[in-house]
């Protein structure tokens, strides 16, 4: 049985949503880990009995770090939900480790906590972005804003040993560039485009454009954490905005126009089930030696049950250990 | 009366799409100018009494400039309907000039034949992104890789000389970042910060993060072209994903989804005409001597009408003086 810590006070919605994800994962009976949560026991307090309730598991942790506050700081504050959970998961007390919190401050202490698999120069941060096909891997969304060579053949083999665990037997792998053509793009992307084509021969189907992230014609694209974020949240607006058009154009439409919405529901219901990032679960901080994951910030119960979901499947599918095989 | 040269060379539906184009906006009330074509007079031949017929001028360059060659190049090719354009534009024998061609080989001519605009020190691509106000305008969508500091300023202040012609009187700038944060992001970007707060003052609403694009709080965003190229291409992958899944749904949803499509029509028909980057018309050359517009490779007659269309409000509205009295 395996045995799943998560971030009680991290989040925009946090402790609340995260103690209901938790209880949505109980009573799913596609989820069969224990759960633990870690945080404040004041703040946890009103929350006691559900917990016990469902049998969640309860870790103190006196201390709380801030959505905003400087990540490197999160290696002082040794009481906190976030350090004090990396150790938990560290001392193999856990075998995976959820947060909705601060992002940096997760990935410092995934890195230097739970600690970089031998042969990850630098963890990176995976997301699962819809695709025509399905999804695309994408990294690193943030993790790393400036990458040095060895980072991209890095976050290529982890992205594949990634795409496996999702069935895809030969994951193809792009670098993200403003062309598709060889002579395009930056020094570093030209010399990784290099190192690719030597290293993983015909994986590497070369440069890739941000167009082609959702197209579905790449299973992992891999770029630096500037660009990938800059990419990611660019993807979100443009999602929320045409969400958000459809919405006001069909109210402000008459009735003819809300009853073909209701029509429609089936489709409009689709669409926003792919879109929604809720359902993802969040992205990966990978290259660590047990399954972390990052949250939404503003993660409901839906979405750290998501979290929840994907954590258990990163156990069952030995990531840590594919990985480990794949940079190796 | 101002006169508009468009190389009839550039772009995937080329010459065709740019004769149908200019023709449409013969057509159309609306625009005023003379319009000019250059190009292959052999290739052009097929075309030449539907354009004599429209009162749309020719001029001839034999040769022509390749959409994947290397940019650089261009400027010893002479005799290509992207050079002799841009010497005639230089020579006031024309007041603006489009290209659907080669996208570096545009910004080259445009830069180093029609020239820069004292005080500019790099030219950048200012593209229109729909938003949930109107259209923010994005800079730089690619011109230049690799940015100064200086460039950072120079951008915002051409964009907010841009977005006034818009009729925005006090546009608000934000520099792309990975957070909305001060400490967050690259040293440069720090850097920008600084410089845009002391020189810009209120203008400046500080870092925005790649949802704020599209979300309509800020007029005007500013970015390296690495950065704004990558944005601009996922942001479109992501609208083409989202216009396709619904089509998709809609075809797969039998008789009653697709009633509900036709009663939904005008609200389908508005997202489109807002996604289609048709009709917007392309991107300015901002920063150079004239009014320079990269239209999108795959044009057809619309989007090089809208073009046409952007470029005439470019001549009418003096963005090249405003911009000359933005940047001095």
């Amino acid at each position: 049985m395996s045995r799943i810590l998560i971030d009680a006070m991290g989040g925009d919605n946090a402790p609340g949503s995260v103690v209901e994800g938790a209880v949505l994962a109980k009573k799913s009976e596609k989820i069969e880990s224990e759960l633990v949560l870690i945080g404040n026991p004041e703040k946890l307090k009103p929350f006691k009995s559900e917990m016990e309730k469902h049998g969640i598991e309860f870790q103190e942790a006196e201390d709380e770090f801030g959505m905003d506050e400087k990540p490197s700081k999160v290696l002082r504050r040794k009481e906190s939900s976030l350090y004090k959970g990396a150790e938990i998961v560290k001392n193999g007390e856990a075998d995976a480790f959820i947060s909705a919190g601060n992002t940096g401050g997760l990935l410092a202490v995934s890195t230097f906590v739970i600690g970089r698999i031998k042969g990850v120069p630098r963890p990176a941060i995976a997301t699962p972005i819809p695709s025509i096909r399905g999804f695309t891997t994408f990294l690193d969304s943030g993790a790393n804003l400036d990458c040095k060579l060895e980072n991209y053949l890095s976050f290529a083999r982890m992205g594949i040993a990634l795409k496996r665990t999702e069935g895809v037997k030969n994951p193809k792998v792009g670098i993200l560039n403003v062309g598709a053509e060889k002579d395009k793009g930056t020094e570093i992307i030209k010399q990784a485009h290099n190192l690719l084509t030597e290293k993983l021969a015909e994986q590497f189907i070369g440069f890739v454009e941000g167009r082609d992230i959702t197209l579905g014609d790449v299973d992992v694209v891999v770029t630096d954490g500037w660009s990938g974020n800059i990419a990611l949240k660019s993807m979100e607006g443009v999602a929320k905005l045409i969400m958000k058009m459809l919405k006001e154009s069909i109210m402000s439409g008459g009735v003819l126009s809300k009853m073909g919405a209701v029509l429609l529901k089936s489709t409009f219901d689709d669409l926003k089930r792919k879109m929604d990032s809720r359902n993802t679960g969040g992205g990966y901080i990978i290259g660590v030696n047990s399954p972390a994951l990052k949250a939404h910030g503003n993660s409901d119960d839906v979405a750290i049950y998501n979290a929840i979901r994907v954590a258990e499947e990163g156990i069952r599918y030995k990531i840590v250990e594919r990985i480990r095989n794949a940079v190796n």
